[in-house]
């Protein structure tokens, strides 16, 4: 068999960029043309969480890299981090997580009580997030050839239900919920990082979202759910749109942002619907179930809104309503915003 | 609650050396005091891979980082070792692989191509092992904070039979056999390393061996598998020894090892029985089963030989006997013999 051709055309991009991990339109083409593209003819490929019937079960499984910088920031740290993304990742496919296993890239030189501080770090918000932690790997590259540390972890979750959870569940009608206030996560890496002439006491939002999305499935059918780490919620609501070919209307005003994360992304230029969260997700719900939605989520985070509708309207997209009564199109995130978040 | 003490000394390893990582003493250390001792209250925490009992299934669980270098090498590449690694992993806990997850650390300015390359490798060392790559990640770090590309597959196989298979069950008597010869892919891995002035036409090992483990365990019963990867096949038999506090006899005489692999060690001062291996395993097996055993991976390979037994004798150790009668402690590998072989 001759060899395949690269599906990622070398002359415009002949090398990885920063983006390329960015959550942006870079990542999700070389997801999708590269790693889609090979994995698929044998699999049901997912970057989120597979969903595996193994026996009579049905389980979730998912994997994570973890090289955030600053390795401890305001709020949380990359032990709790490599926690929290992965058990939100199970939560999103609608399953308890159960099982994680964990993973060190250490460069030669690491002060031995940091790692220290994160293996404890690790097991405080695996309790939390009522995981055990079952099987590692241990790696150490040489000086200068890593950053201190990098975590991998994955995890496998049990489904309970048997909807099918995710974009092509989504109907017209359909009430989008946002678990709760945007951007901290991003601003507090942000914060943390030296030569940065800003400082904020803000804290990340990194949490484990599973209590909350279960407890969400006991009451409401949800048609789909996803967490709104890199590129943020308007990435997620772009990627969510482009799957299930639906137009997603946003109300600008509703979608509750913190007035210090407000005035840190005027200072610095960001758009606090593209910046990074870590214990945040949205919610699609049918119309009826919204306010029994809406009530649940805000009984574990107050500042949860109704945030949108599904509308029966091509070309998929997102569009914001903005106060005046204007439009606008909501798009991917091009380029790469803030590398390293988590 | 006042946080713990770190349970590596400080004051004697105040930061993470190249060794933590290799597959000896540090490594085993690192291991025990501080993962199994922090994870193990919440869960059977094991480092190769868990046994997991969900619903009326029982899954292995592993995970594994790869950090080789170089990514090309004799014989394989990052990627397929990110494959046979872990699936290797998963027939060492008896366990039919099913599942891996995929998750790539790059460095911006990494070659597209050679992304490309390593992708094509996975997919295929995945079909040849019969594993599905389900679901990924992918991160970019900064020029400078990485080494091209790491990965990280996680790894979910089912375990059909009720035997436990570990140290544990492995009782005085016990025929000792190795899969094949060894040190083929500590070898290649120098080899391929620039800058060394020794050259060999030797490929490394680097196998898939579920096939031949789930042969061997419908023929025979098995109490303990490993398999021979840092720290080579002394360092798998200590560590068994020391686990099982059983001793280990082997016949020095035993164990394949090729003339030019032979060669290779003298002229860089390399101990072959210390040399990382990505195909070979050890298996344990009852004494009147070590005749069909052997058949079984002679099939698979015509160098397996059975190389000792287990005695009654304390305290739990691995003695070689040389061919003129006498005998020698073989201990754990000090220190790093060959950095990022895997």
């Amino acid at each position: 068999m001759p060899p395949l051709t690269c599906p990622i055309p070398l002359q415009r991009y002949p090398q990885v960029l920063l983006a390329h991990g960015g959550g942006g339109r870079l990542m999700h083409q070389l997801i999708e043309e590269m790693f889609v593209a090979t994995f698929q003819p044998d699999s049901a490929w997912q970057h989120d969480a597979a969903s595996l019937r193994m026996g009579g079960d049905r389980l979730a499984f998912t994997t994570d890299s973890y090289v955030v910088t600053p390795l401890f920031f305001p709020g949380g740290d990359i032990g709790s981090l490599a926690v929290h993304g992965t058990v939100n990742d199970l939560a999103m496919a609608g399953a308890r997580p159960r099982y994680l296993s964990l993973s060190f890239i250490l460069e030669e030189g690491l002060p031995m009580a940091t790692l220290w501080q994160v293996v404890q770090s690790v097991q405080a918000a695996a309790a939390q997030s009522q995981v055990q932690i079952v099987t590692g790997d241990t790696k150490v590259v040489d000086r200068g050839k890593g950053d201190g540390l990098f975590i991998n972890t994955a995890g496998i979750g049990t489904i309970a239900h048997e909807d099918f959870i995710g974009p092509s569940s989504i109907q017209p009608g359909d009430a989008v919920l946002l678990s709760g206030d945007i951007g901290r996560h991003g601003i507090a890496i942000l914060s943390a990082r030296a030569g940065l002439a800003f400082e904020t006491t803000l804290e990340s939002d990194s949490a484990p979202l599973a209590i909350a999305v279960l407890d969400l499935l006991n009451q409401v059918s949800v048609h789909c759910l996803r967490d709104l780490t890199r590129g943020g919620l308007a990435s997620a609501l772009n990627e969510i749109a482009l799957s299930a070919q639906q137009t997603i209307h946003i109300e600008t005003t509703a979608i509750p942002v913190q007035e210090d994360v407000q005035g840190a992304c005027e200072l610095l230029g960001l758009d606090p619907l593209y910046v990074a969260n870590e214990g945040r997700f949205v919610a699609f719900v049918p119309a009826p179930a919204a306010d029994t939605a809406l009530a649940c989520l805000q009984h574990y985070n107050p500042s949860a809104q109704i945030i949108g509708t599904v509308i029966d309207a091509q070309p998929a997209q997102v569009i914001l309503q903005n106060p005046i009564g204007t439009q606008r199109l909501l798009d991917f995130l091009s380029g790469e915003q803030l590398p390293r978040i988590c």
